[in-house]
């Protein structure tokens, strides 16, 4: 890849030890950060979801300041540009699921281009259904964990499909969010996003543009989302940190027009700090 | 480790590419091998299992004789030793979950001495209940593949515990089988072994006990097993490649007494061809 560089544990590097847990059960976390004008975006917001999923995982990580003071490093050089982290339990000492509780985590800092907008960003994405259930797991609902195969067989066939994006549904039959992003919705009421309880990633943006709706007045539901819901939707955006709030054009082949609320939302969030 | 000998696409080595989807995704497939006397054992099952999980993940690996010379060669030198294979989809050109599809895989072979045997596998395993749910997807079940969080988490409690295996439940609650191992119940019908098909690992011993249960005789049912069918139960064994077959003593701490089953078929397994 032209333009990759990558700090592994600090030090300039391009591979992983073979025995990281990482690789061999996914035993870790990931966050995807936008660094623009050599800042990083958002960074309390990701470090925030980090520390969650190291409580969760019971993953023992302490050197966030050194994290921080590495991010901030990459983040230089490009007016734009993707730092991905991925922080895994480690190298395993021995063969089996059981960590022993005292490995040394990895963490892996790549720098990537920022990618080309997608010709439909103007003018609104093309979202799918996918057929790719996403399983249910309340123990690690919400987390950004390397387990990640649901969203790769999603984009594959999303990607057959010449689509943007994909809705994905839990194995329970709920509206979750997109392969790579979160859904929001518009009723009468003001806006709802599906419940993350079961299953799918809370993003930085979803959690962003909670705050900001508020900020702007509008109700902001977190409930289950059915399918058939969605035949009745006018407006419905994307999040995450890349699109930031991308309103979706079609919906499963029928076309949506709404924009009332995106527009007021970008508006708060690019008076908003990053 | 002690013990350890790599090979990483037929190469002496161990690490490999941080971009490897592997890591970034668990976009890949794992066998555990077991060689005795030099030889791997049940090669033709592990690799029939491994070309299933390649046709599902549509990952493009052709060289099956390639991998089959190198785990014999691993296999050489030690009485007994366990060789792991993961198979990952490889390095990834760009960032994004989409495969690109042609991806070069990673094929990391691993040698690792034969683990001590649980004190407790000549009298029979303690056996309980995991709190931790399994995802059901029925496009992953039955695969090896290598988004294994849930059985990390369930290990890491049951050692807390002090159990030798747990058995893990669907997110519908239905008994799946254990966290490294399937599951067999007797009944006055014969057997019953959980179906997979909503998650779980369709293990290869589990295939070689319904095959040797079929020549003593013995049915084999695969179909759904509830919670409360447990407390019915008088004799349960696990299967795995290494423990073969071995006996419950205890589940979720109530003694069970019967070895009937156990006794025939590892008489069966022990004559059939390795």
């Amino acid at each position: 890849m032209t333009g990759v560089i990558s700090l592994i544990n600090g030090v300039p590097a391009d591979s992983v030890a073979s025995t990281d847990r990482g690789l061999h059960y996914g035993d870790g976390l990931f966050e995807t950060i936008t660094c623009v004008a050599g800042r990083p975006r958002w960074l309390p917001l990701h470090l925030a979801r980090l520390r969650r999923g190291c409580e969760r995982l019971q993953l023992r990580f302490a050197a966030f300041d050194t994290l921080v003071a590495e991010i901030g490093a990459l983040a230089q050089g490009d007016e734009r540009c993707i730092v991905k982290l991925l922080l895994t339990r480690g190298p395993a000492r021995r063969r089996g699921y059981a960590p022993e509780g005292d490995e040394t985590p990895t963490r892996i800092l790549t720098r990537y281009e920022w990618p080309p907008a997608s010709p439909r960003a103007a003018t609104g994405l093309r979202v799918g259904l996918s057929a790719v259930p996403l399983g249910i797991n309340p123990l690690l609902a919400g987390l950004k964990h390397l387990n990640r195969l649901e969203q790769v067989l999603a984009q594959a066939a999303m990607r057959a499909q010449g689509l943007d994006e994909v809705l994905m549904l839990s194995s329970a039959g709920h509206v979750i969010g997109g392969s790579m992003s979160n859904v929001f919705f518009a009723d009468a009421d003001g806006l709802f996003t599906p419940s993350l309880s079961d299953c799918g990633i809370e993003g930085v943006m979803r959690e962003r543009v909670c705050a900001a709706a508020e900020r702007c007045g509008t109700r902001v539901s977190i409930r289950p989302v059915s399918v058939p819901e969605l035949a009745q939707v006018r407006e419905a955006f994307l999040t995450n940190v890349r699109w930031e709030v991308q309103p979706i054009a079609a919906l499963g082949g029928r076309a949506l027009s709404g924009h009332d609320h995106v527009q007021a939302l970008r508006r708060w969030l690019d008076a908003a700090p990053a």
